[in-house]
This record gives structure tokens, C-alpha cells and sequence, in this order.
């Protein structure tokens, strides 16, 4: 079977893995205070050109949003998000168990604009009786989004300001942020999101580790963040396992190598699907392609081929999902577009 | 420098690190749905005597605490535990956070008796606003205890009973799990913990593994539980990271074979430490020594070996804690044990 | 002024007030023990048609709302409400804060239907990636609704049915239930909402008490219900309180009676509106009122009338609430409509 | 029956229902935003001699306590409180509900002191594992305590003091505050109160109101108080019911008169139980009693007088509690007295 899954489906980048074994025996302190831990930071520090930011090492992206959210909100401020949002949806209520209501708003492929979240505002400040309501307390972006999408700067630098305005912080989940920024056509760089956000994180569990995800505040945690990942139970025995893995993801610029590896991949995919007619049901440029098939041929295509199926489109067509990964061998990409009928509209 | 901090201060056992490396670029589902969970499900059913056990596997301590208590607890109940239970002080109030009151306990050296739980259940059951108060709702022990002692089968057996009586669940951490089994002393194996327990867990953490904790339901889990894990945040994308963690463990009696070595540097230490009149502040026979030293002969150790200091014992004494692991070497003992004055008392 | 903005304006009917005054010197026991709250709970019984109904008497709405539904919900659910549910909006996050999300769903004119339940359960248990969502556990209507749009028999039946078969409770808010049982046209009794829900509240608030919701639970009350009321504060010390205004408002009908004076006023003035060619935002037959009014019309009112602004309708419209009470004088109506245009089209 | 149970038995003070008699049908808009309250905020204000309080009416102690809390913690932070605390005991897990911990500390006869909390301090952050514990956040004492013991101004001063060096918010319950300050002995005012504590609550349910406690902010409330107070379910719609009672209390020094009432009964009582030579369990000067009885003159007691049993004392003595309250007929004490045998030591 060929697999087009997902993009945590393979192990760890071979780098990560050695790295792992000729430290195996070091014996080192725990809960991310040892030197590979600092090290990681600090060449994290350099990449988002923030000298003086807080980085801090949690395990997977679930737990890292409701960290990151409970530690920033007051108990009656809730997170804006767009509806279909990872919060909103897949983290099976995680932010509202930990007290705090996902405020939903309107999308487009994903994106939420400054224009929908200025009106969301305007109009709950407006509204008599806000103070009987869930007081927006920040703003939760992904990038790229749920549907593959990306932010322009400029899209961001416009929520960032408005932000700004509203004196709330804006948190990006950059689960799969190393395919956005690895995406050519993408204006976006750390840099900018460093600059714009009050809080990003940088995914590794997707990004070739085998789990982690590195929390960047450029400015400053809030006060005993530490004690917060440790009361979500985020905080890990072995720091050493995250730091070990972020500190070579960061190094020679080893996280973009093989992330523009899975975007080159998915780009000679859609080259060959959009030769074939394929309806793509969103334009995502980065490592998620999202088409519309043909249930026969659907059904065909999996007998060889993993791949997700997203959601019905109409009765004779279905929204089916194809992903790359750093992992992804391009003889597999070709062996799929071999198996692609000439026709898929 | 030596180190006798921890037993998480390794990374892992090396025959860990060798399947994660040939398993490495295999393309896997996610979740904890691929077959080395499966496989290492079980072996762990087969290692606990129960073939219809729900094995699912968790990142962390904290959080696998967290996500068992909150999952068996209704909101109008607390857990009991020793009052000096990793729960009650070390878990920067996850329980709590959860909704739920640890209600502590007096302990006899870490340990909970069948007595003083009954003493309490009576008392709380005749108590006229008991209503007012917090219901009683499991029962919380962990074996080892924070202070490395262990239970008796007999003991476990009658707190278990009460359990039963008053239809309370007994839930039993076991992040040094391995250390008490491997005891010589101890009567308490592993088929005892499933026909006594409601849940226990399994550690991995601190037995080898890089991350990971096994829990174990040996009848069943309560409805939704991966959907609790997932909740809590404690849902490897990358399942197969425990999966081959614990399928290692479990593969040829692992799992036991390290932990008695750590167990064998232990007694090494605890016999030189009697043989230069060492006061033993608790008497616990698994991987963790807390003895009472002397300020000076302490400072004079911490400049070759780093230890915990417990707690200060009176203005001229320090209790203080030393660990073995798996990963220790026999040559470090016996490199301590050189360093130790002739007279300890 | 003339006073129509709500329906908790005044204080207490005058028959409750002359009860709290006969019996206040009495002696009675606290936390809802007392006889008039037995005598209160009697006559509830009796006038649902549940010889064993459990009874409990609440402070307040949103705290009914939020204890009841976190008494009924297992952590991983969540509770499904249109999404201008109360719940959804104007309770501060009070659900969110339990732990639980609100699933909000499309409504028309504040109902939810049958069908729409079904969709979403239907498309909820077919998603492969349930398990990582909030799982639907229970259903919150109110009746009358925000937009004080009433549920017929047969609309409540078929809820209640798909409830069954999915497993769900059915929670109906009554915080205005008075007001829509004394619409003539309704067929929606206490004894339907009795057989059809499996809890439901009879406001009082509203109803002419100074404060205080009657929980009722036609079966059985969730185990421990008395401690979750005291767990959320909104267990009374002087439970009396509740207990003789229920009693009271039970007593010859008064519930009932009152109401029926409250639609009358507002059916004068439903008609008086009509006669004027004022368009009405919903058809809402029960004590509230939404009209959309030219903004020159509105801004004279408003001189010598207090009503609610409900929303902007277009640059020229807006949507206004007036609100009819058990304590709205005749002659306030009169004098009214007397102050209205005579085109209000 | 004599009625000695505790001092919410009564309805109102006849002062209250005159007044609520008296406004009951002016039209009033809700949630606290009155004339009532207004003036019954000033009216506190003036007498606790803070000109620019915040003042909150919520219905009742658990709920006060709660809400205040958990508008002032961080998330990593508990509330500090006698063993035997409110909070700590009787009120269901409501804090730990809301996500914190209650740090219980050491008591004598239920007050804490300075010195122990400095102890508790200084031992937390010495910890070298802190940061894996609950953080201290605020302080609570209740004045009366939970054995009707009573602070001194000195004590409290002290108190107040060590927070301030610590931050830590000071929090006095005052469920029973009229008593304590109705005791001539006490030198404890509420100017002090207002100087010496971040929040206090003025008890209302207990000091002839029918419900309501007055919270006091005397610099400023946390942000958005009031929606917290909605949140918790806390905010009466008819928020005249509070601001009257508060009003009346607060109109011609009744709340102290009515207390000192209260006072002189129990003094009355107390003289005499000295006389027969009683046991006193703790020397507590205000409304409460707290004394040794032997079992055989508590059973014959028990059927004329009704009073709670508090704990068992030895096998032969158990220790009840007699409450006086501002509607105890000094006649019924004389009854009382009566009954008692001539000897009761």
C-alpha cells in the first residue's frame, strides 16, 4: 500500500534518531533543564531573531493549545477561533474542560480575516449585555490551517494589529508550521511570526521528531508557564527527548531541508493531478492537497493507496485529503500518480 | 560527577533505541492504533493474568494520573490519597485543576491502611452534613510510595477489600512500578495488582523507556477513555513511539531483568551504607535510599556526587536521597561507596 | 415612564409576600428540609401528573441551567443547544466554566427541530474522527424560547423520541414556562413536558416569585444532586424561601393565573400593534414581543417608555423587545398604545 | 422545641419584609443596577469607612466564597485556609470545582495565625521542587471562625501584613460577621476589616436577611467582577431582593443592633452553663456555644431543645453546639436554662 495519510505516520528524521543514541547514556537532569534543552532555545531564539524569547518544550499540539490558552485567559474570557478550527473540533473539548468557551466565528478555507474579527468585536462591545457574555481574551490562529491554506504577511500583520487594538494576544498553532514556511510562493517567515504574534509554536511531531512541539513567546511567558505545563501533565521526565530532537531539527536549518522535501513532493502531485482535470476543493499550496474524486474512482484508488476521505462532497463525489511528510520517497509519489486514471473531472 | 538524582537521568534502554531505529521509516497509523500497540497491549495482558484487560498507553505521570482520576470520578466526589502522595503535593494541583479534592490522608512512611481509610469512610458516612461535603470516590496508592516503601500483599489485599465494600475503585500509581516488583522481599507481583486494582499503571518513564506509562484496566475502562486521553492532551499522534516502547519492555521479561539490576546497585549501597553506620530514615528496599547524613559529610559528597536533598532533619542533619536505575553502573556504586567516610552515624 | 422591558421588573406577587410574612418567626430547618418545601414539592408533583418527580428548588437561572446540565454530563460530552441558546450566549460561559462545550446548532426563530438533532448525531457517530470530539450528551430547549417562540406537543414528542433513541436527557428551561403554558394556543402542558423530558425547570423568577427555579426530574434525580446544587452555591441556607413561593404560586392555581394575565395584556397589545401595520420580527405568542421599528418611531418611545433593543434590523429598522408581566398593570398597556403612531409600517 | 440550632431558623427582621412590602411593585431594572443597591453600596461604603469600595451582593456564603476566589487566582495558585475552613470542608469541593486547590493549613480553635503561615511560606519557595506545586495565592480566614473563636485586631494586623509582603491577597469570610462584631471584647471593626483585608463579605443570610452576603472590595474588585458573579450562576435577576435587605441593615445601625441581641442571649446562656459548671470546648464569645455535655443529659435535652451534636467528645461526652441568633427570644433562653440540670460538669 502507498500512504498519503498523514504526516506523522513515519518514525523520526534519521539525524534525530542518532542524535538520540549517541546521548542515550549522558546522564542529565530532567524536566527541560538539561544542556541539550538550553542549546535547542537558544538556536530557536536565533531562527525567530528573538534574542530574549521564552521557549518551552511540550509534547504533542493538543495539550500545547489548551496550555497556552488556560495559562493567557481570565476565567471569563473565552479563545475567538474560526469554527473549524483544531480547538474548535478535534481536541475533544479540551480548552472548554479547562474552563473556557471556543468563540466561533466564520472562515474562509481556514482563514480567519481582520475584517470578520473586527466585527465580531465591535459588535460584542456594542451589545448591552456583554457583560453577561464570554469576553473575547484572545485570538487562535493555525498556519496553515485546518484546510492546508496559509496566511499572506499581510493578512497577518492586519489581525496582529488589530490585536494590538483590543489588547489581545494572538496565538498561532504552527503544528504543521514547517510546511507553510517552507511553501516558495509563502511570504511568511519566523521572523514574521515572531514579530506578529504573542505566542507561536513551532510543531515537531509532524516535522520529523517523534513527538514535541517548541512553544515560542517572543516577548515573555506568562508568570509560572512552567508550572502550567506541568499541572496539564505536558511536562516530561526526559526533557532531554525534546530537546535532543528540536536542538537538530535546528540545526544547519535541518527543519526547512526536509520540510521543502514533503512541498516539492506535494507540488509534482498536483502538477499531475491538475494534468488529469482534478477539481482541488481548496487551493492549498503546502503539503495537504484536498480534491474532489469520484466515488468509483475513490473506492478504485483505495485498494493501493491510504489516503483520507474528508467529507461527502455530493452523492456521486467525496472530498478526499492526500499528505506529504518529510518522509514522503518521491518513487511513491510517482508509483500514486501511475495508479491516477487520465481523467479525474 | 556521580549521579544518584533520579532514575529518569538516562535516556533509554539501548534495546529500545535498536527497535525504534528498524522500525523507524515503517508508515504507520496513528493514535495508538498501530500493531506494535497492539502487540505490546498483549503482552501486557498476558503479563497481568487478564486477557480481557484495556491496556492503553499515556505519555506522562501526571497526566496519566490526571486522565484516570477524572475519568472515574463523579463531579461531586474527590479521591482519597496519602497526604503526602505525588498527587497531593507534586502535580502543581492537576487533580484539583480537574475539578476534583484530593482528600489527604495521614500515611505510615507513604503508605495508606485498610484501617485509616475505614476509619475515615465511617466517620465520613455517619457525619450528619456529610452532604456538604466531598464524596469519597476512589481511592488513590502508589507502589512504591514518595517514600520507596512498599505494601505487603496483605496489606494491598485488605485495602482492596474495602475498596470492594464500599464500592470504591482503587486506582494504583505505578511510575516506579518496576522497582517494587523487582524486590525480592515483596510478595506483590504484577497478577496480584490486576486482581486487586481497579486500574494501576505501569511506568515506563523510570523504567527504561523514554516516555511512557501503561494503564491498566483489568476489567474495563470506563466508556470513552481514549477520548478522556485525548481530552487531557495525552494522545501521541506518534503512538508507536509507546507502542514499541512497551512491546520492548514486555519482549523476553525486560521489563523485570533491568529493574533488578537496579535493585542489586541499591542493596550494594544500602549494605555499605549499614556498614559504616548509616542512619536509614525509611526503611525502603526498592531503588530510592533516604538516609540522614550529616551537614558536613553532605557538603562534603556534593562536590563528586549529586544527590536529592530531601528535607532538613534537625539544624545538624539532612535527609537526603539517593536512586539507582536500570541505566546505573555497578562501577559508580562502587566508585560512592570509596567516597563514603568510615563512619556515617 | 411605562415599564416593558422585562419580566422581573416588580417584586413579588402579593399572596407570596403575605406567606414569607405569617410564617416568618416560625422555626425551620435549613437547606430545603423544610415543610413548606416538602408541601411545595407535593403540589408539583401533583400539578405535572409525577407521584415520585424529584423536586429541587434553585436560586436562579443560569445556575439551574449549569447544574443540572455538569450533574448529567460524563467529562467527555458536551450538551447540544440552539446557538442562541442562553446557555450558548448570555450566561457568561457558565457551561464552559462546568468543563463542558455547548454544541451550538442552527435554530428557527429559537427552536430546534427533530431533524436538525438527528443530522448532527447522525454525521457526529458517522465522522471516522469522533473519538477526538465532544461527544454529544444531552439536550438543552427552552420553552419559550429566546425569541419567545413556543414548541408544540407533537415538535416536543419527536424530540423527545430521538432523544430516547441516542440515549440523550432531555433538559427543557422553563425560566419563562408560566408564561407559555398560559398561551391558549399551545398544547404544551406540565404533564407533556413531565412525560416528554428528562428534567425540566418551572421558573419563578419570572413568575412572580422574588427569586427561585423548581427543578423537576420526572423519574429520578442524578445520584447526589442535593451536594452538586450545594457544590455551585445554590443550595439556600433559609430554603424556606423558595419552598413558600412555590408553595404559594402552586397553591389554587396562582402559577397558572397570573400568567394568563400577563398573555392577556400582551395579546392587547399584540393587537393594538397589528392594527398599526407593525411588522413583527417573530410570531411569538407568549409575554414577549419583537417588532421591528422605523429608528425615528423607536427614539420617540423610548422618551416614555423603557423596552429592549434587541438588534439593528437595516440602517433605518431596528428589532425591539416589550415585555408583558404577571405584574403589568391594563391601563400601562392602554397608555401605550396611546403613545403609538397610528402607522407603524 | 427550643430552637438552638444555628441562626438561620427565621425568616427576615420585620424591618426588611416592611421594606420589601413597601417597594414590592415599583418597576426596577435587574441584576444589581437599582436604586436599592445603589443606595445599600453607600451605605456600606460610609460604614466601613471606604468611600470608594467596590461592593457585590451575591445570595449566598458558598458562592461568595467561590466566586471571590477563583476571580482572584491564578491558575497554578490555591487559596490558603484552616484545616477546618468553610471551604475546606462544607462546601461540597467548590473551590476545587473551580480548578484550586485549598492549601490547608494547621489551626488553633479555627484560626490561623501569622506565624504559621510564615512557616508555610518561607518552606514553599525554600522547596527546590516548588515549581511542581500548587502556588499559594491568597489567603482565607472566616471571622467568626468555624468554632465561633474570634480574631483580634493585632492578630488580624499581623496577618495582613505577612501577605503584603508576600502579595498574597487577604480574603476574610464573614458569613457570621455581625456577631463577631457585635462582641464588646472584640476590638475588631469594620473600618479594620477594610483597612487590614483585600476582599471581606458582609453576612447577610445569617444577620436577619432572608439571603444575600455584601461583598467589599475596599480598593477595587478584580476586572470584571460581575461577570464572574454571573458565571457562577451568583447574579439575581431581581437584584432589589439584596440591595433592600442590605439597605434596611444598613439604615440606623440595625445590622449591629440586631447582632448585639444576639450576643447579649448567649452571654445570658453562657453565665448560666458557667454557673452548673459546663465544659466549654473552645472559649468562643459570639453567637455560638461549643460545650461538653454528658451523653445521658444530651439525650434528655434533645427532647425539648433542638441543637447540634458537633463531634463525640470521649465515650461518656460528646461536644454540641448551641446558636443564638438575632431572632432568639430571650424568654427561650430562659427556657432553656430551665432545663438545664444543676450540675453539668
Amino acid at each position: 500500500m502507498l500512504y498519503f495519510e498523514n504526516d506523522y505516520c513515519e518514525g523520526a528524521h534519521s539525524a534525530i534518531l542518532q542524535r538520540l543514541l549517541e546521548t542515550n547514556m549522558e546522564k542529565l537532569p530532567g524536566y527541560g533543564t538539561d544542556p541539550y534543552c538550553a542549546s535547542a532555545r537558544e538556536k530557536i531564539r536565533h531562527a525567530t531573531g528573538c534574542p530574549d524569547a521564552d521557549v518551552y518544550f511540550l509534547v504533542g499540539g493538543t495539550q500545547t493549545n489548551v496550555t497556552v490558552i488556560r495559562s493567557m485567559l481570565k476565567p471569563y474570557e473565552g479563545v475567538l477561533a474560526a469554527s473549524c478550527g483544531h480547538i474548535s473540533v478535534h481536541e475533544a473539548g479540551a480548552v472548554e474542560a479547562s474552563g473556557h468557551k471556543v468563540l466561533e466565528l466564520p472562515h474562509r478555507e481556514g482563514r480567519l480575516s481582520a475584517g470578520c474579527l473586527r466585527e465580531y468585536l465591535e459588535a460584542f462591545y456594542k451589545d448591552e449585555s456583554h457583560e453577561h457574555m464570554v469576553f473575547p481574551g484572545m485570538v487562535y490562529l493555525s498556519h496553515p490551517t485546518e484546510y492546508g491554506t496559509l496566511y499572506s504577511r499581510k493578512e497577518l500583520a492586519e489581525i496582529s494589529e488589530l490585536c494590538k487594538t483590543y489588547r489581545l494576544p494572538l496565538f498561532l498553532d504552527g503544528a504543521r508550521l514547517c510546511y507553510g514556511l517552507a511553501v516558495e510562493s509563502s511570504d511568511v517567515t519566523l521572523n514574521d511570526l515572531a514579530r506578529l504574534t504573542t505566542v507561536f509554536y513551532i510543531g515537531g511531531t509532524k516535522a520529523g521528531a517523534l513527538c514535541g512541539e517548541a512553544v515560542v513567546f517572543p516577548e515573555r511567558a506568562p508568570a509560572h508557564f512552567m508550572t502550567m505545563v506541568k499541572q496539564q501533565g505536558a511536562l516530561l521526565a526526559k526533557g532531554r527527548l525534546t530537546g535532543i530532537q528540536f536542538d537538530t531539527l535546528f540545526t544547519g536549518g535541518l527543519y526547512l531541508k526536509i520540510s521543502r522535501h514533503a512541498i516539492r513532493a506535494a507540488d509534482r502531485l498536483r502538477e499531475a493531478l491538475r494534468e488529469r482535470g482534478c477539481r482541488f476543493y481548496v487551493d492549498a499550496p503546502a503539503n495537504q492537497i484536498f480534491i474532489i474524486l469520484k466515488n468509483e474512482i475513490m473506492a478504485q484508488l483505495r485498494k493501493e493507496v491510504v489516503f483520507s476521505i474528508w467529507a461527502p462532497y455530493d452523492s456521486g463525489h467525496t472530498i478526499v485529503r492526500f499528505v506529504t511528510s518529510w518522509g514522503t520517497r518521491m518513487e511513491d509519489i510517482e508509483q500514486l500518480i501511475r495508479l491516477l486514471p487520465d481523467q479525474l473531472a
